[in-house]
């Protein structure tokens, strides 16, 4: 089969054939039908993750992946309903099953971990072996092309978003914040809408252009902070809502100089949702914190039923995408324009 | 003022001028603009509620109360925003503040509940005095006669719902089934659509011609029960949205048996909010909820913030109306049509 | 290995030696240490459940399970943790990993569920498979006749208790009746007292002699119910606890008698969890449940992470036991004996 | 009466005579019994709070106040079961009744709160008119210098575990530590024991003489972290409980440093609820955060729900307090004794 390796650390992925993988009783092996192509694969070659644990290459890289049911493993349960030739998207984050995580089913904050395309081969290849309970049956009408981002840069934001409704944050009179308008972004002003019980949208981003993705997408309001003060966006912020802070936060981007703005501007008893990790710092005055009860929530990617829920809405045509399909052997060129934020929207290698 | 009131229980209500009333320290008066005519005005005045309670005459009915404020009394702390002159909805349910019901703001399960328009002077009149604490202040572009029905009607199925996801019950992959379609109903679905985070909202009603409604106002889809088993409705809902049961049901008439039915089409693990008491007995087997983990919530009308929140979206114009104005002077007539179920959608008393 | 099975069901059971059971890769053989005793083994045996769907014989009842694990399938992930020699107890419930309810750890209520003992081979036989994620590890301190009981008696109410916790209903100020004072009873009262933050614990049965039970665990007062109204027992429990309400209950029986009378004394707000099904009806007033926005939850035995709690409190001590233990060779005199209602405490076969 | 006022900031407090202060309709007249001494008194009193905002002298500071009703306002409603001679705790925080913090019943996180002691009068003072839905009645065997400081100190711990508690982070299997050991500390030990549901419970502190009230007061477990690394903490909470990590965290202290030794500590999806502000920074990596799901949860005093049901426990006898009561003409001596930070446990001033 066709696959792209990283063989060394900060050199191109090398394409070459290599045997089609084995699988292991309680694994299917997936046809990948496309796989999107994300900053932290950049990363990954760039050699960046050597510093928290050793990845020794080869390695296949690509976690966003989907396609089709090649070969069922013997201890499959037949109960499970997957079968030759099934559409599936492939959950990440696979947990070890015992931990008080994998126990609830949030396999992803499991810590033994393992994540396709960063150590088990990932999607940048055209088959890959995936245990049983991590694939999820999608119908065959979708694109994969569209699949493939959802179970990451359109599932993170919307594990977020619930964890701040599931909070009591969210609601008619509330107002929220999308922090950061890129790939996650995106999806994270169309989640908003979906979960926030008709409370108005607002969309924050350093600057006009992306901000447009975000009203196309059903932001009700957009706001451009470059230059401005923590003030300014305050009175921005009340001309289009009534109201000069924000109810609600999800923070798709972690910046510490954006975290600290959005801080200044969180409401009493406010919720705050990050998924992003540009910056590596929270810094930020402790007293408002304490005095306006506000609640901080870490949020991580997302599990498999977060997924499911993702893959309902996609099913019912409710979420919209940006996507720049790109073949198998452009893998090279477009993880150069990914390192050099060159690209719009979310790339991804179809097969 | 004018006024309608109850001389004697099982008569027509007496219209004849009486003295505006005094208001407490702290207290307000307010104009009435618009009342909205219930299903329990009618029992009311039929008599029905003597056997709870007994409410003197001369009671003055109407519990559906918007207008706008005439004067405020000496102990209204000026912090409260509240000035002649500003348009409100009249909070229903006015507890006694000690409580712990009424500690966290559930002021209408407050043993010591007060209703206006069942023992305190209610609406069918043109001055009304009411606490300051149960006003709440709504834009001036709102149109009084579509305010009033929203704090009752337009209020207990919002409470409802919001159990049910506050409970973890809604999402994407959830079927929401909103049962009994008359005037509570009618705004269940819309509400449905909004807290349901995308989720299929499914109407069920006895007859189409309700069905229409709930149709117009966003239900995916609609399921006329006249008639049928609970094997016929669940091969009517598969076929609507390939699940055979409902993973969370409101309420909205609490007939014995269509809750036999209802309960028997719910899902695993599924939320039932009840809203209405038009029978008086849960009759269902056991087994099911306890092996299915069902989980039950009843649910009354709707307390200050709950009332806010619609008041939000009544702002925004997400919600829909419904309603027949009628003068003052015809208030009888339209008991009468009410008593027959006669009248389609809410009828509203304006002044 | 020595196996207790029925060849016929309302016949005892047969003891004789059969061949060891296979396991598949992703499975464990444990050898049972000890199994718990349950009515519904004779419910079983009784041929109570075929009316259920059918169970064709041979089947080796008991679900009560704990042993040490033997051998290890080929698959089981080493970060499992898992090694021979290992003291485990077995989560009943084994879900197909697949549906929305697995994915959260609620694989008891999975619509595929598995339990083992009705249907694959139950506790009452030296060795049994057991899918390598049911078993949970256990400090070697513990008594493994205390802990068979555990995986069901003693899981069931603590599942059953934490959903009222988790739902808001107990606290400093809540007083908690724990109705039905047997093999779960006993457990439950325990649970109350260690989840109900300092609430008020009252057991209320039909007789004195079982209610001792409940106040030697912990309760701070009982209630004999046998020939009282409802309002006898208000005035008892006022006399008591200053309240004449209920603010939460855990019904571990399920009796139609018993929980009419058990919600005529649930206070507004109140919640009530249900994990008996000694009869089968609900069949109570509903204006109560809805004027008092009343909740009630249906619980059904526990999943993983739950055993797993219970089990952290069994290693610190905080649980105590009633237990007979009885020998292999006596098993069908027990079954007998519990037929007739005649064990006091769990009764629990040691190998 | 007699008095202790701010007459000039930065100046002792002058004790004189004043006239009693005459009430409101809705206020009811508190005579003082008992009024504790906090250490945000002596930041007033030094013009701490100038910064703030302008409280212009005279100002009678002390906010932990308990006495017995003297008078009652005509406005207030007899249902609220108030009358002369009941002993009352003064709940702090009084809001504007009308936003949405308050219509939940948090009036303590009013944007238009004013607090008893910091503006309006406060309990160094015979007589105090207070709003008569912020007094709760208290049975009249509970001691006035111990009711006093579970106003704030004794208020303020309970209501940051209960978020967590409420977030789902406390359980059997989960070790929570309390971080700072002072005056709220002793309580928030108490606290964890009640709610924690069997969970262990550490207290961590500087040093060890303060760790040992912690220990007389429940802790299973004490740490004193003086001049010790994250891992020291780490190796010695492993020898204790069997794992290195804290599930949740409860601050009492807000120190900069502490909080990051913390939560250098802090477990996946592990809570961590922040009631001190000494230092006023949160200044912590962001990355573990994110990956390890952790939320922080900022919480203020508390409301009277929270306040009703510390008095609950302390009806039951279940709070044990350091109490140090001095005579009213000591004031002044005992404020210069906080200031130097030479008081154990909680001063209280007995009139």
């Amino acid at each position: 089969m066709k696959a792209a390796r990283i063989l060394e650390y900060k050199k191109a992925l090398v394409l070459e054939d290599i045997p089609v993988p084995d699988i292991q009783p309680d694994e299917v092996l997936v046809k990948v039908a496309a796989c999107g192509m994300c900053r932290s694969d950049v990363l990954l070659i760039d050699g960046f993750f050597q510093g928290y644990g050793d990845i020794p290459p080869p390695v296949i890289p690509g976690h966003e992946i989907t396609g089709t049911i090649e070969k069922i493993g013997s201890v499959v349960p037949k109960v499970a309903g997957i079968e030759e030739g099934d559409h599936v998207v492939v959950a990440p984050g696979w947990g070890d099953g015992v931990c008080r995580h994998c126990m609830v089913g949030d396999t992803h904050i499991c810590p033994n971990v393992r994540w396709p395309g960063f150590g088990p081969d990932g999607g940048f290849a055209e088959y890959i072996p995936v245990p049983a309970r991590y694939v999820i049956k999608v119908p065959k009408h979708l694109k994969f092309e569209q699949l493939a981002p959802l179970t990451d840069a359109g599932l993170t934001p919307y594990r977020g978003l619930k964890k701040i409704r599931n909070a009591g944050g969210l609601g008619p009179d509330r107002v929220i914040g999308v922090f950061g308008i890129g790939g996650l972004g995106a999806y994270a002003v169309q989640y908003a809408k979906l979960l926030g019980a008709g409370g108005p949208v607002v969309a924050v981003a350093r600057n006009e252009e992306k901000l447009q993705v975000a009203k196309k997408y059903g932001a009700d309001h957009i706001i451009a902070i470059e230059g401005k003060s923590s003030e300014d966006v305050g009175k921005e912020l009340r001309k289009a809502t009534g109201q000069d802070k924000f109810d609600a936060i999800i923070d798709c981007a972690g910046a510490t100089e954006m975290m600290q703005l959005a801080f200044s501007r969180l409401a009493i008893s406010g919720h705050y949702a990050d998924v992003g990790f540009i910056g590596d710092r929270i810094d930020i005055p402790l007293f408002p914190r304490v005095s306006g009860e506000q609640t901080f929530h870490g949020s991580f990617w997302g599990n498999n039923a977060d997924l499911t829920e993702v893959m309902a809405l996609a099913a019912e045509g409710k979420i919209q995408h940006t996507i720049k399909t790109i073949s198998f052997d452009d893998i090279n060129e477009y993880i150069d324009l990914m390192r050099d934020n060159k690209i719009v929207g979310r790339a991804v290698v179809t097969f």
